[in-house]
């Protein structure tokens, strides 16, 4: 049974020196294999990791390029060898991975986002040569192990942000011991950020929002931050908070905004500083290996699929509301949440909306 | 009660520029507290920190300067409110540091070397502002709680590197979870690196000891490593171990020899990699933070006093024996050490000996 078209429709970016001016395609979707499924997009959110791909700031990609890995849908069409318990009517999540080999050590120990055969949800070239497509379109195809049921009581709007952003912000924390009696510090408040802070909260960590100033202190104390930290305006609040935090979550863009020579002098002995920062690709930090004594940096990508469904066990039990501004889909819709991302314009993040109108109508 | 005398002497710098011409020298010990005590001294290992500080990598530094931080002795004096147990005539270890608070959370979490007002074993200034003395000395007098008993089974030569080296090596196997079906790499086998392999091995982990030539594949093999890796003669090296490590200890001179854009492919999704190297003050290495996905780096310093216990405790109960040349202490032999740890003439560790001859007859 399939009530999925031959081809799909998107929103497309057909040139990144015009990045900001999408227009709507028609495409092939990749062949439909034993254990693919469609699903018929509700709505997407929209993911910092989109600006980056469609700008070409992480290289030229392969065109049409329809963005969107924050998807939310239903499941219309199922392959003959689904062996997940997906059924056809089911609303399910995507996030940014769509395929990884399920066989490798990797795989087996919900690593899949560091499996070497990983495909992403968009611009990642199949093993058969088909790149793939987002979710700003109509349908999208993928393998089943990567479209999670979300929780009945999660609005779709919400939830999308919940699948690439919501894991980024949540896998580190429950990696890294993010709980009760811990102090946690959540640096760069925007859409990664403002989930961080809501789910260590929600996870029992004394949460400490750290920002340069104080413009969204308000905002962060509203989203759960036990403390509020402008280190613009305390330029010695390493030394006030000297020895505080068993774990730091930098959600800033780049780790090059870390003062390396400042911030782990606030971490406890066995401290943890953890970017989940997508830079440009060839952006390089500098550090003394001197300020590095006794606490750790890493780099946290995604999360696996058990952790997905572990963090939206999270939200929909604790019943947890992530800030959202919704904007309908259309090229127009798309041109806009692309200008404001670029200028930071957005409290904390977009979801795309309306997607009956602009495709199924 | 007391047999130490009210000068000590000992072998020390007197000028950077001329390091290595030590020279003998009388001096004030520290004023006696309740808690401190005095240790004859039997034996002393040399640190690579010693030739730092001595030659003056690590800035001016006050002189006379007497250096030596692993030092072997026996208590022939005791403070009048010394309740750590120990007594006159024990065999004791004094490592890097002789003073710290203990009364801090770091201190009271084993995590002494991290207080901040600990006092390093030499050329650091008490709050009185005496500055500390090392080991290259007849007598050394400290707190006693830096003091610490050594098992009758190891020798006293090999005992002394271990009081720095070796609680060094041992702290980020023990703290990063080395262990039976973990697979550990240790970089770099000199003096730290050898003790490392040594005790990694004893810790039950599989052991790679990585080295940038074949030079040493013999001795590390003795040594317990279970593989060898020569990553001069094998530039494809970080393919072959793809995904391989749980942990690597590096114990190179500096954090700069690790190439980041290739040792984290050698590491499990979650994997450590721990510096212990401890550089010239200002050195600064450079990392792409995509370097760092699912990896983290840290810088270790020494070990708690409880670590070095428990280290003492696997050296006795294995029975583990660290690869030692002696030299006998003289203004002559503390030359000669300088001049072969300067050229990297030492496998793998100096300890200065007959102390006897050169203080006490």
């Amino acid at each position: 049974m399939s009530t999925s078209p031959a081809k799909f429709q998107g929103i497309a970016i057909l040139d990144h020196k015009d990045w900001k001016n999408p227009k709507k395609v028609e495409y092939e979707p990749k062949k439909f294999l034993d254990h693919d499924i469609d699903i018929k997009i509700e709505c997407c959110g929209v993911c910092g990791s989109d600006i980056h791909t469609a700008s070409g700031h992480w290289g030229d990609i392969t065109k049409p390029l329809v963005v969107g890995h924050e998807i939310i849908g239903t499941v219309v069409r199922l392959g003959d060898k689904c062996t997940s318990g997906l059924k056809l009517g089911d609303r399910v999540g995507v996030g940014a991975q769509a395929f990884s080999c399920l066989e490798c050590g990797r795989c087996k120990s919900d690593n899949e986002p560091y499996c070497t055969k990983s495909v992403w949800t968009y611009s990642t070239n199949y093993e058969d040569g088909y790149n793939s497509k987002g979710g700003y379109a109509d349908y999208i195809r993928l393998h089943e192990h990567f479209a999670i049921p979300i929780p009945e009581n999660i609005p779709s709007h919400l939830a999308a942000p919940l699948m690439c952003g919501g894991i980024t912000a949540f896998s580190p924390l429950l990696r890294n011991g993010c709980g009760r009696g811990k102090k946690v510090g959540i640096m760069g408040i925007g859409g990664i950020g403002h989930m961080a802070l809501i789910f260590a909260k929600a996870m029992g960590a004394e949460v400490y929002a750290i920002s340069r100033t104080s413009a969204k202190k308000d905002d962060s104390i509203k989203m759960g931050a036990d403390h509020f930290i402008a280190t613009k305006e305390e330029p010695d609040w390493a030394t006030k908070y000297f020895d505080t935090f068993d774990l730091i979550v930098v959600c800033s863009n780049s780790l090059t905004d870390i003062n390396f020579d400042v911030v782990p002098r606030t971490m406890k002995v066995g401290g943890k500083i953890v970017s989940i920062c997508a830079p440009e690709q060839n952006e390089v930090i500098n550090l003394k290996p001197f300020g590095l004594l006794g606490v750790s940096i890493s780099n946290s990508a995604l999360g696996g699929i058990n952790e997905i469904k572990q963090m939206l066990d999270l939200v929909s039990k604790k019943d947890l509301k992530i800030w959202v501004e919704t904007v309908p889909i259309s090229e127009k819709g798309v041109k806009e949440v692309f200008e404001r991302m670029d200028m930071g314009d957005v409290r904390y993040r977009f979801t795309l909306t309306d997607y009956d109108k602009e495709f199924f109508t």
